[in-house]
């Protein structure tokens, strides 16, 4: 997951102020979702109320996710009798791996804040919290990573070694199989470790970049995406830059779910009930054509992913990699109508059970 | 307080396996002092016990703290009927401020840890947590250290002027009080917030070196030590590698109470009941002359203050500089046994009333 932390820059575009597209973004929509399915009473005791933002990165998206959070819940304190939220005092846990860079992130905390900061590294596919000491759980643009690409997919004693491919999606059934397998544990993994931490009532609040219910994984933008950077690796391993086993073994862990998966784990689970799924709309841009596109994805991909490369290929492979990579994109059909909705924003807004 | 993380490096040789000297540290001291006072009846609700430690810098000696303190609560868990504490879960706070570097502590961690680990960047002379969140919090060689340089001690129209001193300790009664009255404000502003933050009945453990009772600022050890460095700034100041100038608005943001001092201060805050109050004694070496003593003093001073006197007087000048000061430190009588005597290591150990 080495790529985790570098993933949340391709969201760090500004806030549009087009009235119509703010409310349908996803700190507009978590806002009015949890303010709406957020009951307070269901708190014993509320002297103060902890957020958790589990895979926050440095910043800024995290800082503004909060505030939304946050002005939330003082707009429903002052819907309730009985509730002073002069008096409610907030902490606010940013969550992120080890390796993340949490001096950045603490430099970078907001002067006027009006919640105690504070920072746990580790993988949320594990315990980080004690038990039922959270109201509130947040991830953005970070559950779609895997805890760890699957041990088979780069075994290769393995019907499931995925030879020449860098990601499963247009993989054989095995490699497929494999990382929906994979998903499935971190998924219970995740579910299972909140539960005991969250509050009963609580909330969580998870945006999910997945596919379509009944797409394959093979038709969906990343696979394409994912397809045009092997062949990026494979010409440059012919130019002796890198190799076909270095190509062999890497692949990204990352997992598009489908929003039944996801239901489905939720069920199996049991403890949290779905209280909204929806997909977010996807912001439309003026240009359609490739040539105008291609620039930014490559900016956002590489942001996303440089350090993952880096790690396993080198640094020095960057510059030429995602030149290459541009230069395909823009000579695709990636960008047409029928790849590009294969991919959806899910927003999943989900409430811890009081028994279960 | 620039030089707070780094005064920690000082601390961090490994522990003595000797038995009487291991009941003499202040790690050991903590514990059997915590596990005797610490009632755990005291408070409401035990699924999670939280431990701060405040001014924690990177590591080791933190980790050394934490897991003492926890052996200490589960010694008292294993000794009061009704109390499970395998199910007893501990979320511990390492507190710096936000210029630390957390993610060398938060890479440091021990992977054998029992507790959630979580870092809280800000200073401790403002609050920090939430009300009565916590239940026990540790400060090791870490209130020693001011919120700032007292204003007066370099506005060159003011009496307190201290003109060609880095430190208080020597200079006229207009210095000394100009400090004294920043520690009573620093004090009262760490006693106010962490009255708020901690349970009824939660301690406090407290390691700071002071001076003794009734002996003044001018006649203990540190003042001696930093008039030495005093005069090796001003031999490179005539060397032309730094300035008077640069020595006069220099100073030392460090403040050695008496522990009637501290006594007052609590007593002032009124939400604390001293429970102990102990100079911890000081490990003797065999050595008792300038020569074999200085090398490992001048590294600990360095270790402690070097970034300090980098952000101030420039990097490059600091290899000169401690060079010159194990120098004058050989030649001086700064190791007699007069003043050596004349700094202590006090702890103390507080319990927050239930009422105040």
């Amino acid at each position: 997951m080495a790529g985790h932390e570098s993933e949340k820059l391709s969201e760090a575009h500004p806030m549009n102020s087009d009235q119509e597209e703010l409310l349908t973004t996803p700190r507009n929509l978590s806002r009015r979702q949890s303010k709406k399915s957020l009951r307070l009473k269901d708190f014993s005791s509320l002297k103060s109320f902890r957020v958790a933002d589990l895979g926050c990165s440095v910043g800024i998206n995290t800082f503004f996710a909060v505030r939304n959070i946050i002005e939330a819940v003082e707009l429903k304190c002052q819907s309730q009798q009985g509730l002073d939220f002069h008096r409610l005092e907030y902490q606010v846990f940013f969550n992120d791996h080890s390796s993340n860079d949490f001096n950045t992130l603490f430099m970078s905390l907001p002067r006027d804040r009006r919640y105690y900061a504070l920072g746990v590294p580790g993988s949320f596919y594990q315990r980080l919290f004690p038990v039922v000491s959270l109201h509130l759980i947040h991830s953005s643009y970070a559950l779609h990573w895997l805890s760890k690409v699957p041990k088979e997919a780069i075994d290769r004693s393995s019907l499931a070694w995925n030879k020449g491919r860098i990601h499963y999606t247009n993989g054989p059934a095995a490699v497929v199989n494999a990382y929906t397998a994979q998903y499935a544990n971190d998924m219970e993994n995740f579910l299972h470790s909140r539960a005991q931490e969250i509050i009963g009532g609580g909330l969580m609040l998870l945006t999910i970049p997945c596919r379509p219910n009944g797409i394959p994984h093979s038709r969906t933008l990343p696979s394409k995406a994912y397809d045009l950077l092997t062949s990026c690796l494979m010409d440059l391993a012919k130019k002796g830059l890198t190799s076909e086993e270095k190509v062999d073994s890497f692949n990204i862990p990352i997992y598009n779910a489908s929003p039944q998966e996801l239901e489905v784990a939720i069920s199996k689970n049991g403890c949290f009930s779905i209280e909204g799924i929806e997909n977010l709309p996807r912001v439309q841009r003026q240009e359609h054509d490739s040539v105008s596109k291609s620039p930014l994805f490559t900016s956002h991909v590489r942001a996303a992913m440089g350090a993952l490369f880096a790690d396993h290929f080198g640094h020095e492979i960057l510059d030429e990699l995602f030149q290459l990579y541009q230069e395909k994109l823009e000579e695709s059909s990636i960008f047409e109508l029928g790849s590009s909705t294969n991919a959806i924003n899910l927003f999943l807004l989900v409430k811890r059970k009081t028994t279960c």
